[in-house]
């Protein structure tokens, strides 16, 4: 039976995706199972870039169009600067022939890590399941994360 | 015997804290045994809400009231805008029939999960026990989330 | 068999840091073997704090001297205050006879705590290893983290 690792992705902030996804690539890699629960914050990752996000209702709206996510459009979580930082990274990153977000999200399915959208932060922002990508495997609850999390050899939050 | 959990909450945000309730509440309602140690900012979610922080000292009277804290005072990590961004995502909440920060501390009592306060950042920031709400069930430091960490199948930092 | 407890550090902001110490040197004082791994802004811990952080390119120099790092350039989470607030805090912990990060640094190396620091991020940020302190025992990726945090009772993310 293959080793479980647990991440739950709350934030958004592109250093802390490059993390998350490191750890599950790698774990995957090593033949370990491994599941990602996207939730509040880090569903932005797993979010289309095209397209709008609909939503009813004024203030959910103005929150979506603040909150617009999609791999993207992830700010960094120190030195953003209104994007010149951010931009900065992501050069340095080509430059280390580090892979882009998107193609951490790609790899990571190529190696079979699980994509789990929080359904109950999708209530509260009011989003639809079709604004997320069809890379995502499930939508699930809390207990959803904790029927793997107690399997879990590696259990992070991010 | 139960499978045990443990959080350390150090984050006083509330998006973050709604984060690991929603963990703690569920594992507990699983029948799981759910320790919530709170350090550093996330003394601030289990401060009276009324009253004011006594502390000695004219540098931590000014830190206690920066740092105010209570279960009503927890910013957002991302789109608090001096709180206007944290008036809508309560309103989104309260429209989703989430719950509100208290009526989570109430749930989580009822279903068992044991509050525990860092005496470590207690004493830097001058607190006394009177400051927080008898909710709590000790005061203990690092060796005693260790004792609860090392039996826990899950174990998260938020 | 000694349990084994690990530690991302994945932040470099003063307060976090002092939470991963204190779980870091308690679980080791109680017989615990510890890993701490040091990736992205964590890095900024295990920096030497003098000289100046040498590497290639402009960008790579730009963003070595916003995130010069080194111990006693780690900022807050919070109320940072472009340097009041931390030294307040670092007051208060002074009158606590809470100690320093250096002092936390000598004290984890005493216990046996072992330092990695992450080659991913050194090789995105262009540092070379003499830029960090001879505490640091060795250097690796993910699969060291890995290889360590699947034997681990406790593995956070901070």
């Amino acid at each position: 039976m293959p080793e479980k690792v647990t991440l739950v992705v709350f934030s958004g902030e592109m250093d802390k995706v490059l993390a998350a996804f490191n750890i599950a690539i790698g774990a995957a890699s090593m033949g370990m199972e491994v599941s990602m629960f996207f939730t509040f914050w880090g569903l932005n990752i797993i979010k289309k870039n095209e397209g709008s996000i609909k939503s009813r209702g004024i203030m959910r709206k103005m929150l979506n169009i603040m909150n617009r996510g999609g791999s993207h459009r992830l700010p960094l979580s120190r030195f953003h600067m209104f994007g010149l930082g951010k931009w900065m990274m992501s050069k340095l990153m080509r430059d280390a022939k580090f892979p882009t977000v998107d193609e951490l999200i790609a790899t990571a399915k190529e190696a079979g890590v699980k994509f789990i959208a929080c359904t109950n932060t999708i209530g509260v922002m009011g989003l639809s399941k079709d604004a997320f990508i069809p890379e995502v495997d499930s939508f699930g609850g809390v207990a959803t994360y904790l029927a793997e999390a107690k399997e879990g050899r590696v259990n992070l939050f991010v």
